[in-house]
């Protein structure tokens, strides 16, 4: 963070042209192997406007799948950028069905992308991306995976996962800090979205076409949240990769669920559609519970939990990933007893 | 840029009011006198970009005043939104002429928004904002100034010079570290915005909305460049404010220009249009100057000059904004006397 390289410099360059290369062997593919990374400025939701208003082109149709608030984001991008689309909606605590999805595509045989986030940060669950994506190959239509806080902390192949375009962010399991997205393209996909782009400076092919030609970005890219993600790169590795990492988080998310549990929390996924990213616990069934009050408690002891995001239920969110370890989240669930008894007056 | 705020801490959305209410302070604007400050993710064109394409709606005819590659950047802009536009083009060594935007405007009493560059960084021009200003208020249009290399460096009363949205960034001169934009906007002209955004993630007004409700960002911003930000606008404060700062880089600028004439080299623009933050330089007129050898041989010196951008004349740029001073200067002008030595072998 420390490190003021100018964006024209070779060893600016040159960390832009590694974390590309790192970025694709995370998702076990290469440059030789047809794929390319797009480093895009701003957040998570950059990249997917960046992929979503890019790729799916006037002559293109896209299904999104919906079981939660990033689902509805991308709905609301489609709907902005008047892009020709469906969209297919399930109960926040349901998974998206491959099987619907095929239906739905044989009913459709014009849709040419289908959209679909694999950890809904709403509820914490996972989408089962690999049967849709070998749904979407049979009716020839191109993946796109928003997998902003799951990639780094899954292992995904993304050749045999089939998917087309997978975007995630600085900020999330690669333990990076704020300040870009990064989608991973195949590359002949990514070439048919030249001069589609519906803005200027979310133009996933030209932004890439830019980097190619010279390594510079078109502009100014968050140098020092680049330089410090190389860093964070390079701690990724040194922890033994994605498959450690995902080790680290599942651990913490046993010792979360079991220490929640005794504590009478019930979470409001089933268990086999919970992903190992974020929890969503109901509240308590007891009136003394309140919510503020408990978040703010929490805060005060240095632990910052979410609040719910769920459309119809009274829950929080308690993620486990990022620079977080057995301890901390056994410290949090001795924070969590001390917090409820003093809201037991 | 080590303090990692979560972005929806308490410390970090106060830092983000303060930093809004600063931001409107140096342009001698405020909330209560009607104004808003919006910050933006991304480098400076999603800035630009964030205005052009959330205020210019279908009802709404944009004049885009160009004399340079900054200019041509929001007419590009306009093309792939397909707003309706205009444009005037000066070449690149001539100001934008008031009397000539006036008959314009006098002709086509369609146009509701007018878009122009203050510091022209192809050339490092300054256009006459204030009489442009004075031409659109007579015209009842708009008025959206870029002035992103110049806000912090120039002194600029927003509301004397008319400007209904004025962008800059994070990392021009106020100092601070790439990350994000920002506009200063009249609030009744950022209100008709609302609803009327081309993309998602670039909606100013959605965006300043989301701020304001609760003082959080719609999507993950750039805390640590946020932050770094906020101690740069207190250097900028302890430096002297505004016209502290001018007086060094006009002082860096004297500098610069005396020696480089000394050394033979003619500068592009003449001097009466010429600001005072990036100046460009005609090649020598001697066959043996080689402009990547020269800025190779800078570089390796520890000194970063620009390539030329204009459109027919071979040239290279200086810059003195930044954490320069004139002793800088002086080393900078030791160095390019050194290389052009050793460029006659």
């Amino acid at each position: 963070m420390l490190e003021d390289v100018g964006s024209r410099d070779h060893a600016f360059v040159s960390a832009v042209k590694d974390i590309g290369r790192e970025l694709l062997q995370l998702a076990h593919v290469s440059k030789e192997a047809g794929y390319e990374c797009v480093l895009m400025q701003g957040s998570g939701t950059f990249g997917v406007e960046s992929v979503i208003s890019s790729v799916v082109d006037d002559g293109s149709v896209l299904l999104i799948l919906v079981n939660g608030a990033y689902g509805e984001r991308i709905v609301k991008m489609a709907a902005i950028h008047r892009l020709h689309y469906h969209v297919i909606r399930w109960d926040e605590d349901q998974t998206v069905s491959p099987g619907a999805v095929d239906a739905f595509l044989s009913a459709h045989p014009g849709i040419t992308h289908v959209a679909c986030i694999h950890s809904e940060t709403t509820t914490g669950l996972f989408n089962p991306i690999e049967d849709i994506g070998i749904v979407c190959k049979k009716h020839n239509a191109a993946f796109i995976v928003d997998a902003m806080s799951s990639f780094g902390g899954v292992e995904m192949d993304m050749k045999r996962l089939q998917i087309d375009f997978l975007i995630s962010s600085s900020n999330k399991c690669i333990e990076g800090v704020p300040g870009f997205a990064f989608a991973l393209c195949d590359r002949n996909e990514l070439k048919k979205a030249e001069g589609k782009a519906r803005s200027l400076s979310l133009d996933l092919f030209a932004q890439w076409a830019g980097l190619e030609a010279n390594g510079q970005f078109r502009f100014t890219p968050p140098t020092l949240s680049i330089m410090a993600f190389r860093r964070a790169l390079q701690e990724l590795a040194e922890e033994g990769g994605v498959k450690a990492r995902e080790e680290r988080y599942k651990t913490n998310k046993m010792i979360l669920d079991s220490g929640m549990a005794a504590l009478g929390f019930v979470q409001y996924l089933p268990k086999s559609i919970q992903g190992h990213i974020i929890t969503s616990f109901l509240y308590p069934n007891d009136p003394r519970f309140n919510f503020d009050r408990f978040y703010n408690q929490l805060n005060e002891r240095g632990f910052v939990i979410y609040p719910g995001k769920l459309s119809k239920t009274d829950a929080f969110r308690i993620g486990n990933i990022g620079q977080i370890f057995p301890d901390d989240v056994r410290a949090l669930l001795g924070a969590i007893k001390e917090v409820l008894v003093l809201g037991q007056p």
